[in-house]
């Protein structure tokens, strides 16, 4: 199987919903079977919802769905909008009187950019599911759509010098397992490619603001030690789906090693301004050892965030790094 | 103030045991006063002490040490060691009495490595802290020392071709906040450069050990997929101290931070055969934001680590890069 888009994956429907005038905007991962869930939270601002669920030791094992939403914390109402609309479409867990979608999900802040009152509501994202099925022949948008719409990054400077980013996807394939990733990318540092280190989206030098700052968002933040101005609110949320069968805590252990993906092209992250959420849906079709799954996942993840800030387009006041390096 | 080592930080005394023959030893950090101690373990296989009660909702609010240790889960016996020398010093939480030193500890796997009998014991700890008042005056041993006598690391292919790595330290300073770190590094994974990705201590290629495999760790593990023969037991414990006022929460946070170290330049890491964890202990002179102590502990922890596998020497059959490359 050779997988270049993450709708290529059998049993799986990714869409978005976009308010473009608001800047905000959802991304629904969509798996009606129920896939076995995990998630990873390593962010110290964080805005989830049904993350309890997929602990190891809790009862439910399906997952039915991932929203990735911005709207910080209001945007938790999208994902109430992707329930009603997999009931509709007769998706969830059977108990008896009625079938209940299990639909995770973690918010990103974007009020900042656009209208700071437009958040993804119900018709979002019941809309989102509407794409993900509707469109699910179609190449997946990226950039400056769904929950990357009013994303940004490098604020370790204040917003005034930041760049634009948005949502990505990446892939990654080692014998029959495939990872794939979708990732929306809010992070209060700056994006590094991974092979050279080199800023692909970060903080802007403040006497040229057509150059990154040098030393990048690590840098500044040492130097500027106590006065730095952290926005409080940013996030990098992500999704990765992989066709190996694993156990919750099997795709627990999955997330926290895919959150290094994070590590490995954010600088800074995971910070206290961060409300850094991985989650992992495994859908079971083939076998390989955690660690190979693990590192498999880590890359799609890498290449996902990468991909959110190279494929962002300028908008609402900030430069993307694509349309201006 | 210009820190070169962690033994120029105020109230801090670092020293090892070493046993070269059997080759395993440990490191212990000791802050007579107490800092503020907080944990991250990522790993899966962790051995550990005293570390529930560095959660931040825990009672007691001091630690007097850390032990990092060979000798896998037998290698907590030296912390007792260490608990038992540090009451004779009167260092301890004042509970009427007596005193009680609060130590905390983790311990790697290095039974693979010379002896698989022999183990840091309540003799070792107790040299350990000796070594750390007497020596304290002098530059910090490295390498082959303490927790790191018995360290490899590059063991995706199985021990056959993987390479000497050691004890090290790094610091990182940043106006008036000091990080120092100590690392045993004994990881599954390779590794590498932080600023070039470059590998400098993993798997040997199987057609020519004295060059490292294409691809690395990682490379080797998509490759390998389902069938590579990972030991069960790796891990890299590390101490992080800082001169920093923080809480117990925010140390636990400057800990999680400080673990993207690991993911910076160990690849793979915090998989299901390493065991990692990092420990903060934090001093109170100095008023910095948490993200910029996290940002600083966790490039003390890089190049601590860095400095472990280039401080190695060839020892027990395996070669160490710096000796060989």
């Amino acid at each position: 199987m050779s997988v270049s888009t993450i709708r290529d994956l059998q049993g799986i429907y990714v869409g978005h919903a976009t308010d473009a005038v608001g800047a905000t905007g959802c991304t629904v991962v969509v798996c009606p079977e129920g896939a076995v869930g995990g998630v990873d939270v390593r962010g110290a601002a964080p805005a989830t919802r049904e993350t309890d669920l997929l602990r190891p030791e809790q009862t439910v094992g399906v997952l039915h769905a991932v929203l990735l939403s911005g709207g910080s914390a209001f945007g938790l109402e999208a994902s109430c909008g992707v329930a009603n609309e997999l009931e509709r479409r007769g998706v969830g867990l059977d108990v008896g009187v009625v079938r209940v979608p299990i639909v995770s999900g973690a918010c990103l802040f974007d009020l900042m950019c656009g209208s700071a009152q437009a958040r993804p509501d119900l018709t979002m994202g019941v809309r989102a599911v509407r794409d993900a099925y509707e469109s699910a022949a179609n190449p997946l948008p990226r950039g400056n759509v769904g929950a990357g719409t009013g994303c940004t990054v490098g604020k370790t400077a204040g917003p005034q010098r930041c760049c634009k980013s948005g949502l990505g996807e990446g892939v990654c394939e080692a014998g029959g397992l495939v990872c794939a990733a979708v990732a929306a990318v809010n992070a209060v540092g700056d994006v590094i490619d991974p092979s050279t280190g080199a800023v692909l989206a970060g903080v802007r030098d403040a006497s040229d603001l057509a150059r990154f700052a040098p030393g990048g968002s690590e840098g500044l933040l040492l130097d500027m030690a106590a006065t730095m101005p952290l926005p409080r609110t940013n996030t990098t949320i992500s999704c990765v789906v992989t066709n190996a069968k694993l156990t919750k805590a099997q795709a627990c252990k999955v997330a926290q090693m895919s959150a290094d993906a994070y590590a490995h092209v954010i600088r800074p992250v995971h910070t206290t301004n961060d409300g850094d959420t991985v989650f992992v849906m495994a859908t079971g079709e083939v076998e390989y050892p955690v660690d190979v799954v693990g590192v498999a996942a880590t890359r799609a993840l890498e290449h996902a965030i990468v991909d959110g800030v190279r494929s962002a387009t300028s908008a609402y006041g900030y430069p993307a790094a694509c349309d201006w390096a």
